[in-house]
């Protein structure tokens, strides 16, 4: 046996060389077999979420291949994280054009694994596909959690206080950074803060700290993808509620308050942009000192910005008391 | 709320109106949340496959929406037939150029959802995103089992009889037939027998009612998804063991026995051509007569074609005593 048995494809052999050392998991079974098994601890539900990432539409086909991968696996990790589940494993499914880039694979793969071990997340399988288009990866994520604790986008109640974990926006500004000097000369921010921005849009941090805090305390979480104004409403929405936020109280990193304070237009771009991978969830009153407690001894940074309130309309902003327009809101393909 | 509620983005009423209809899991909360949940039942294991669709690479862009969904989810049930688990719902990631057909897509949501209604898999979750490339199509498939008792493709032992399902070969001939009236003049069969193979390459027949046999009664079994001699021969490999194969036995149907007795080089297609989507496995002396009544109370053909011998040697493959070379094998993308 080896490289020149016939009986191994090069399908294979891409798949030993790249995959299997990312397939620690039992189930996996080196990904030798058509399926992977996964024995779910008794009295748990899995949580399962599926994320497809195209290159052109939700990255830069010259972006880092290690970074590409991490985005892919870390997005759906955060969705797991802001449903109170615990990362047990992923199925990933790619689409590579021929011939195949073994350098942009291996380091694709090396991204995959390191992110893999960091989040204590195996590969337990998937499928590798040729493409006449462009790189195509989706990633199916599983998680558990005691069975039926997941945090909802419905359950916010009138009273409850809004938190966000982290700072929001930063992935957003990064996407629109003028590049090269007129991120400094444009937006009056230096070079080291234009590279956090832009880290931020590359490779998102999954809350996956504050898991545990959403499922014991949070009324309604969701991770916020697709713009915080955005996703706020479809939380509103599926709660039947609605909502009064802050923008001041609305945490901001040091860089993006930066290109804020030069280019107030970008306010906006933060609130509604995308790409942020926080949480956005909902705490009742009597919970609110517990979960403050919770997020701090998980070292997750969180801030309240508002209040659930009764209504059926979308979330109204303001700042220093006049509403302040976030105009469409949310990110969409369609 | 409606239509022309801001918060409801042209994805969320896409997925409202092609894909709702299809998630009747509780888990699948509606499509409405950022994931789904799935209660498996105590003291079973979770069998978990991923199968990835490329127009123009596993089907042609043209073939119709409704066998191309029913395709792609049936591709992952034949998985975990194969393996002996039930199956339990899916999650579907969809790539999609711009602007959206809905046509096609209301054609392959109302493929899915008959299927999801068929074979009792409900749809749980996914994403539906746009791409510059051709349609892709990425289907996660979730089946239990009672722990531990996954059929894999090791646990071949010499003796053991070598069993397939269904007829081999229908659907690589009617991917290579001769279109129009030279399936005729050429391969010498009727029009009848031409659809009936272009029928089985469109849309698959996952040997569902097999699960059960082979979980009680086979020692390995995998499902012959790129060609009957490849997959075998990945089988024993993975098993440490060969086999010998007779092809007289091997189960053609009508319109492939008529296509190969008229061109007899299509035997060799037959054998290694893929997309059967049968199940090959392998049963111990003792157990043969049990799996050959389960099959049948489960109305599912199954035809003995060989047995595994000790040795590393690829299959074997003869036909009145003489070696019958299959070639190279098995469809590899790479």
């Amino acid at each position: 046996m080896g490289r020149d048995d016939p009986r191994i494809s090069g399908e294979d052999r891409l798949i030993a060389e790249y995959f299997r050392p990312i397939a620690l998991a039992p189930g996996a079974m080196d990904l030798r077999d058509d399926a992977a098994f996964f024995t779910p601890p008794d009295g748990h539900d899995l949580v399962l979420t599926k994320d497809a990432l195209v290159a052109g539409v939700h990255f830069f086909p010259d972006d880092p291949p290690r970074m590409i991968a991490q985005k892919a696996l870390r997005v759906n990790l955060s969705d797991l994280a802001a449903k109170g589940a615990v990362p047990a494993g992923f199925l990933l499914a790619l689409a590579l054009p021929k011939p195949v880039d073994t350098a942009w694979l291996a380091a694709f793969s090396a991204g995959l694994q390191a992110d893999a071990e960091e989040f204590a997340c195996p590969l337990l399988g998937g499928d590798t596909v040729t493409t006449a288009g462009p790189i195509t990866i989706s990633i199916t994520a599983l998680g558990t959690l005691p069975r039926g604790t997941m945090v909802h986008r419905e359950g916010a109640q009138a009273g409850d206080h809004i938190f966000v974990s982290g700072t929001i926006g930063d992935a957003a500004l990064g996407l629109r950074l003028p590049r090269g000097g007129a991120a400094a000369t444009q937006w009056g921010i230096d070079l080291a803060a234009a590279d956090y921005l832009v880290g931020r849009y590359l490779v998102p941090h999954p809350r996956v700290g504050l898991t545990k805090a959403i499922r014991d305390y949070a009324s309604s979480a969701m991770d916020v993808s697709d713009g915080l104004a955005g996703d706020l409403a479809k939380l509103c929405l599926a709660s039947g509620v609605s909502a009064d936020v802050d923008v001041t109280r609305i945490p901001l990193s040091t860089a993006a308050a930066a290109a804020v304070e030069n280019n107030p237009d970008t306010l906006v771009t933060a609130l509604t942009g995308g790409d942020d991978y926080e949480i956005v969830c909902t705490v009742a009153e009597d919970r609110r000192a517990a979960f403050i407690a919770a997020a701090q001894a998980a070292s997750v940074d969180v801030v309240e910005i508002g209040r659930i309130v009764v209504g059926d309309a979308p979330p109204r902003f303001t700042r220093d008391g006049k509403v302040f327009d976030t105009g469409a809101g949310s990110f969409s393909h369609f």
